[in-house]
């Protein structure tokens, strides 16, 4: 009955609905599912539970599940498993199938060698859209989903698409070489996937051919792979800056999940620890007026907050290309500034309440003169630093958080210490 | 000279182009540019500029650009404009293709109606591969780009999609019915973008129908709309967690910039006040032992960091759907005990270290407990607030950041100063 009620479901519905039951409900879902396991729901089941699933399927309803797939999800499926399992999938596909995934996985990790399907229709740029029709009319074995025909030259490098939509719409004796898109792309096997997914989005790209290192013709990626990385790529900065392994699951257990964030953790101790030394220096100054260690932790608090924003501006104006050498100097002199508004700003603010809460207008431009000094340093710092990362070749989305937090937070507690010794005392 | 250097550019990478260099320079090219300035540099630019870039085109030029557009562009890029400039590039359209965005722009901000284009290939749901063809091969007015011949019953409602290449791939006397794709999706022209492009991504749609509140067809969404969309509201989240305003650009003046920037700052401020307040009832306790100040922010700093771990992972997940009623409760209990583990084991390590640092054993305790508490309430509020405020119709990315830090910063400061007044006094 359960079954009767997920039939008409998505492959990726069931396999999220998969992901949400516990491990247990799992089980008997897929023991009830029995010998009609559909192999879109392997393709779109998380990677963290993907192995629990492959491993409780009978291997006769494994083999069927993956016969049915295309050669790039395949590829997507075996890529993450151990060698057994992946050994066990590659067993039960056809021969020329088997070399086909093999093929693409001696490609780097990440590549649009690893994203792209083999199957790819493609045509001699010097026929006309008659031959073309004629020859899609004819062949018995067309992909699944296309989009465009690819032309090639003779040596087989691609020199154009031709959308099928256009094709349809010209007289048969128009060479096909008038008709082909404007914008055209050929993408390097061995190219980022990250850069693929970029190419996509800037570009508007439906499909694209893609080349081996000799630049003949070997796969296509289309833009619904291209999409999932991007935002694949978006989930791992998002995850990233906030000190999260971007291989986090809902579904990962309690120590798992524990074990990947401890490390941002630990970061974050030490760095807190350095940022306690520095206020122990001034453990005499806070003993002798003790609103000090009351008020310390504002500026520290908003020279992170200021640094954060900044921070996430540049890591995500890196991502999508907008902050180049071209203006990054620029950029950084506006965050600059931008630090010395907002931080005059609160420095009146907060001079005000110390003013009011402590009574002495010295702790007043105190506070004020390390707010002012600490905003600055947050701007400096929260685009600087990711720019830096990014030019030796660090993600900026990886540890920058971090840097910047330790940064505002030791520059916020030696500024307002420091000054509160040499006025106050 | 550099106007051919440009020549080849793709419209995308000049608007990158125009968006990057300073205001001056922007206006140099621009007027070198003359009478040929392509629309689709238009639609690709940035919002915080294009107004700017239009008021500097001439009339005669920008109707010349804005005609070329399809009428999802032309939507996009009026819907943002102020009313006078609106007004001028809808008078510069021809009539039918004015209709056609006012209809547009009748749909909500932000909906399915507004991102659909009007131009929809479709064909009665009796018909035969033969009779499509033949109709597509005598029409002579078909759109850039389509993927798809929509099916539709005889009251217009869609019923299902046929792509291009079955159609070449199938003899002529099979019906259209027998061909169409497994996957289809009817999106209502009031439906959020948002929604639109979780389907996109979920469903691996490349065009769906759009239809009216009657369930007649009126357009069709293409993926790379979708794709667009999609990158959007993961820059919207990632900027929000961050307490930026999605709008910003890098090419924001300091002024607006340090505006956008102000009001998470003073809402900020206002939270590290109120942590202040919880500091200042302990002055006492400061004022007797002053290690208490120096190793205080450790705890609310490692607070704040699991915090974020937690309800990064959180938001990511509500936004992906892949955190629902079905599994939210196991999702908090998770990150309680994530809190648990990771708070013992840093509770060890602080309480060594303060043993080492201050040679005294009871101050390790008291941060040990202290850590431990912290670290599950991090876990405990990094989840439960951003599902409390999606269920309460509030961006979870929006409000939550601020909401956790300050519970960190309130447990922290409070339990470890008022453990240590009763241990230690
Ligand atoms: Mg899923
Ligand atoms: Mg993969
Ligand atoms: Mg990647
Ligand atoms: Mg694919
Ligand atoms: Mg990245
Ligand atoms: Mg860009
Ligand atoms: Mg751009
Ligand atoms: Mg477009
Ligand atoms: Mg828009
Ligand atoms: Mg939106
Ligand atoms: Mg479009
Ligand atoms: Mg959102
Ligand atoms: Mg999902």
């Amino acid at each position: 009955k359960l079954i009767e009620l997920m039939e008409p479901l998505h492959a990726a519905d069931i396999a999220d609905l998969l992901e949400q039951v516990n491990a247990f409900d799992r089980g008997r879902l897929i023991r009830l599912y029995g010998r009609e396991f559909d192999g879109d729901i392997l393709s779109e089941l998380d990677e963290s539970i993907r192995e629990d699933v492959i491993s409780m399927l009978h291997p006769q309803v494994l083999a069927e599940a993956v016969r049915e797939l295309d050669s790039d999800d395949v590829v997507d499926l075996v890529e993450d498993l151990e060698a057994p399992q992946q050994a066990a999938i590659l067993g039960a596909l056809e021969a020329a199938d088997r070399v086909a995934v093999q093929q693409a996985l001696s490609y780097p990790d990440n590549s649009a060698g690893r994203l792209m399907q083999r199957e790819v229709v493609f045509a001699p740029d010097h026929w006309n859209v008659g031959q073309a029709i004629d020859y899609l009319r004819n062949s018995d074995e067309l992909p699944e989903q296309f989009y465009h025909i690819v032309l090639v030259d003779p040596r087989l490098h691609p020199v154009a698409n031709v959308t099928l939509g256009k094709l349809m719409g010209s007289p048969r004796n128009v060479p096909l070489k008038d008709i082909c898109e404007e914008v055209f792309q050929v993408i390097p096997a061995e190219q980022d996937e990250a850069d693929v997914a970029y190419a996509f989005n800037q570009y508007h790209l439906i499909s694209a051919p893609v080349v081996d290192a000799e630049g003949r013709l070997v796969g296509v990626i289309t833009i619904d792979d291209a999409m999932a990385v991007l935002d694949e790529e978006n989930e791992e900065d998002i995850l990233r800056l906030a000190g999260v392994g971007e291989e986090s699951s809902l579904s990962d257990s309690v120590v798992d999940t524990a074990r990947q964030r401890l490390p941002w953790l630990a970061v974050n101790l030490v760095t807190a620890i350095l940022a306690s030394l520095v206020i122990a220096q001034f453990a005499e100054t806070i003993a002798a007026l003790v609103a000090l260690a009351i008020l310390m932790p504002i500026v520290a608090s908003m020279g992170g907050n200021a640094g954060t924003q900044s921070l996430t501006v540049a890591v995500r104006s890196l991502a999508t290309r907008d902050l180049t050498r071209a203006n990054a100097w620029r950029v950084i002199r506006r965050e600059l500034l931008v630090g010395l508004v907002n931080g005059v700003i609160f420095a009146v603010v907060m001079g005000v309440v110390s003013l009011v809460w402590f009574g002495t207008l010295d702790l007043g431009y105190v506070i004020a003169a390390a707010m002012v000094i600490n905003l600055v340093v947050a701007g400096l710092a929260g685009t600087a630093v990711p720019i830096v990362l990014e030019k030796f070749g660090v993600d900026p989305a990886l540890a920058s958080g971090t840097f910047v937090t330790t940064v505002t937070d030791v520059v916020g507690f030696f500024v307002f210490l420091g000054l509160a010794g040499l006025v106050l005392m």
